[in-house]
């Protein structure tokens, strides 16, 4: 027994883990474009679905160029603002990062234009979404990535990057900031840049109702996402084998299984408060509420999935439910159409799971998650009212406003660039026959007229010609 | 090189194996989703998919709040009946229990409610659901659990809980009976007492066949519980770090791959059995049956898949393909209407499966299965036909029966007292025109009529406001 | 601190890693079902995924009883052409075969028929199908596994076989030859000589388009193929914890990360050519193209993917969607209808795999991968582009060619033997009105008449009649 072989065997348990949670991480995709194909009308599932093939497949090149190397490059300098090395991959693996990390952190990457395509569903023009995607999951996300969670960003609560902000530094530990803020102010920019959709509003601006086509993709895609967010949160730990200083018989294992619990307590409290809160406010057992009610608690408790205790990660989903409930409201009463409510969901309940971290860490678990294995621990901040003081809420609220800011000077400047060139938005025409026929060459559904078999998709046929 | 981090090394490598194992039978939950959606007719596919997004939230905070603790709780007294600790999580992480194994526990309790509500679908209301969902998942079931598997239950087979009933226990790996039986028997009283769909017999008595409306979705969920079923029957062995006294190279790493492939013959055994059964009685290649007959198979085999030969397995999914079919003919004969042919299904062969056990455990994996890592191996029945005796094969004639008993004697008058307080079934009105329109504010498929494009779902739209 | 506690550490980390990249290679069942459903009409949908369904059952069994054997089965005098041991996993588990490998190795058996299922899609008879996927499954398949996999076949690259051919054998890594060319060589002479769909080319032998009537089920399919090749590809290595001599900190744990790499990169290049070539060519963004064009990537990667650096991923992706293209192009000429373009993608793509893996292997990688944990490295050849020689380029090609000769040579005859006999396709009066109806019982759509719920699912109803 030499130590390379203690060291081989750390390193594959940790892939292992690794791996099979960025796995997980990728599914997600799938339930995006399930979740907004069904919550879309028919005429535009195709396009909508080939939007998140897409943002994989952009993003998997544009993220090894350069994405992961402005996220997690280190050159010597150490910017804590832009990384600046590894693009293409140079120099990996290093002893800190192997493939197995840039595979995790793609399948993050890739994740948040599918936000940000939910919000601006149904009437965008396709030309236009490859660009914004690519320059938000190329840079703009990257950037954020780099801040919080790369061991030099500014904002991270990392020990290990020298002085903290607050002595506390930011804690988004699976990123409700990084990225399901950021995709949702995105989103926000976008739907209200592009305006409702045709017949959203009423000529008295009286809301008409617009349901996506298939319920049952809107619970395929939810539960993907479920099961998703098993790769996505516990997952974040990157690595699993890590033994606590002073514990018999703990480590990242047992906080890793702790993150697993506190994200479902989360989504599944969220889902029951919108239960019962939709039965009393529409009268309802609304089954499409309480998908988004699930998602609006995992996007929470994203932030704080790995520093909370189980009964705080019901409280975290109690209230996302009701900001989720109270957002969408607000929404309707300025018109904003959001056709999935992604910017209610991933940013507003991606800001409350921010402010909830601040609020609700246990100092205990902040240094299990973000000191382990280093020695010199510090005194850290944590939850405010648990006694932690304001030093975390503090970084909490400015990361909250710094991608509030950053995302909105670079991508609202995009999507109105983009509005005045005229290549953002469909004419009402197309947008009246559907993206799908005037975009991508016919519907999602198809029924062949030649045949005697049953004609139940409609009469709408088109030549699709393989030559 | 120190014993810690020896331990640190099992612990991570078993908890990687127990949370990814407890996210495959999390999955199972949208299979049951989607099997249920396709079974069923569309005007009811939102209410059946609302039931088991709710079991899986609602389960979660019964099963966190005191579920778990019925089912695992160790007292000091140890009481074989019913777990008296653990209550919302407290004093977890213990030596023997971390987080991991909560997680693998929760995603079984919430599967079981999505068996029973498969007989009763179409016809029964979404709060009396609510009630019995919560009554079974977090009473019910648990107490069947704490019976069979935690190391202090009457029906034990683990040798580190004392004395074993007829000196063995009942061996229900996985839980053909603890879940499957227990689902089934629950379905089965619910569908006696609310009886059949309204036109499900005809004036004469005959029965009119009701297709679901999606056998895509029927194939999608029944790859997806297969897929979720590597989790639940491999998954069971909890640690797959145990190596086997006295062999070289054998621990549960290579039991846990056996029962991964005794799953797969089972179930592959009972489709093909039940492909050329339905021709011959049917006269066509039922696609739909072959469906059903794998997760027959599965069923049966979940109780002994750790502790048989591949070879039994083949017998085992021969004769639950065989269990169905006769069972699914007994059913129309006795004018039960189950829509999702649970009660058979898991009823039936969860049954069959437990006897099955009985009957070809082989006494080198049973004690591989239970006795391992402990000293003083006793003396152990085993599989009757190989020669182990009476002991096991009793065991398992009582577990049975005391399901049967105790599920009727706790679900039955619940379900009765539901039905004279008429809060259990729906009027025919709302069963004529679909439960998704009556409860759920609209149906799962929608069009918009106001648009032109492809107006192939129907004329049915329904208000859902937002606001 | 003794050896075996060393041995089971690394078996247990091994098992784990193969066992659930072996669930993630199964969900490619599942994937596949779904990408046929959606690309037929829904007259066959039911007909296609009973296909794929049935695949995985009998494909259980006879892997079980002789494939595995034929693969892998390694008797006293190691027959290069086929193994001859193992049958009905007799003597397992070995020190080298434990049953998660026999797990593994099933889950890529049950995929071959499923890709020739393609090809033949929408007009073979039921009966025609369950023979030649068995013999296909069951015969085919393995004796080209064995040759390419097992240690000892004639084309193994593996240093353990001893003498290698060309001082190189061929490295097929994950199977574009062993499984994907087999499958679509089959498909292709299935096609040629069932001939084309009625209708599918009219009176003039223009080609009149035939578009699969769900394409959300289309890219459900293409992200669950996605998800399994992460355990196709990344998986292939069978053990995770192998350190690389020589090296302070890697081993396959690396080399897996690098894989679902080069797999994402291959896919997701090939992706975007598509969408961009389409785009000029049919003149619309076409999301069931890219979704072809991905899967493309995929089987080509798949047998260079251990070897390659990620830069050559993405030229290994690039030329697989023109080899895609121009394939269709030439499959329209011919007037070959494949409804899946399976001969096409998994055949063509495949091939060009296979000799891009000739081209374009990193000696260091090849090393790394085929002789780790090995004494007495050998000279090896590598990519022809990198200076590493003919022997590599040579072995491939002659891989090609023996798949080519042996799958046409057997699965040829075969199907001219059942279109001989007239059991090979359906008559036309079945095939204008569908399978489902004619073979399976009914449409896989449904309303029922009676009913006063949505009937948007057709007027056509069959009896089902379970006693």
């Amino acid at each position: 027994m030499e130590l390379s072989w203690e060291s081989s065997v750390a390193d594959s348990i940790n892939a292992i883990y690794l791996l099979f949670s960025a796995y997980l991480v990728f599914v997600m995709q799938l339930g995006f474009a399930m979740l907004c194909a069904g919550s879309v009308r028919a005429k535009n599932a195709m396009n909508i679905m080939l939007t998140n093939v897409v943002d994989a497949a952009v993003g998997s090149l544009s993220y090894y160029l350069f994405g992961f190397a402005f996220a997690f490059g280190e050159g010597p300098n150490k910017n804590p603002f832009i990384g600046t090395s590894f693009f293409a991959l140079k120099d990996i693996p290093t002893s800190n990062y192997d493939y197995s990390f840039f595979l995790y952190q793609w399948a993050f990457a890739i994740a948040v234009a599918g936000i940000t395509s939910g919000s601006i569903a149904e009437r965008t023009q396709f030309s236009a979404y490859l660009i914004f995607s690519f320059f938000l999951s190329g840079f703009v996300y990257p950037i954020v990535a780099h801040w919080v969670w790369s061991s030099s960003g500014w904002l991270s609560p990392s020990s290990s990057s020298g002085s903290l902000l607050f002595s506390s530094g930011a804690i988004d530990f699976a990123g409700s900031g990084v990225v399901h803020l950021v995709g949702g102010i995105a989103g926000l920019w976008g739907a209200l840049i592009e305006g409702p959709r045709v017949g959203r509003f009423d000529a008295f601006g009286k809301p008409v109702i617009m349901r996506g086509h298939n319920a049952t993709l809107v619970v395929l895609g939810t539960f993907l996402l479920w099961f998703g967010w098993f790769g996505f949160n516990p997952g974040s730990f990157n690595k699993i084998l890590v033994p606590y200083p002073n514990t018999a018989d703990q480590g990242n294992w047992t906080a890793v299984g702790r993150t697993a619990v506190t994200t479902t307590l989360a989504g599944s409290t969220a889902g029951i408060v919108t239960l019962f809160g939709r039965r009393l406010l529409a009268g309802h057992w609304d089954a499409l509420a309480v998908c988004n009610g699930v998602l609006g608690g995992f996007v929470a408790i994203t932030s704080g999935c790995a520093v909370v205790e189980p009964w705080a990660a019901i409280l975290c989903g109690f209230f996302a439910a009701w900001v989720l409930i109270g957002l969408n409201i607000l929404a309707l009463k300025f018109k904003l159409d959001d056709p999935l409510e992604a910017a209610q969901l991933h940013g507003g309940c991606g800001a409350w799971g921010l402010i909830f971290t601040g609020l609700f860490a246990k100092e205990e678990f902040v240094i299990q998650a973000y000191d382990s294995g280093r020695s010199g621990l510090q005194q850290r901040s944590y939850g405010l009212l648990l006694g932690g003081g304001w030093g975390l809420i503090g970084a909490q609220v400015v990361e909250v406003m710094v991608i509030v800011v950053w995302v909105s000077t670079t991508m609202g400047p995009l999507f109105y660039l983009l509005h005045r060139l005229r290549i953002l938005r469909i004419s009402i025409d197309e947008e009246v026959a559907g993206l799908d026929i005037s975009s991508h060459g016919g519907y999602a559904y198809n029924a062949n007229e030649e045949e005697s078999g049953p004609r139940f998709y409609g009469d709408y046929m088109r030549i699709h010609n393989n030559s």
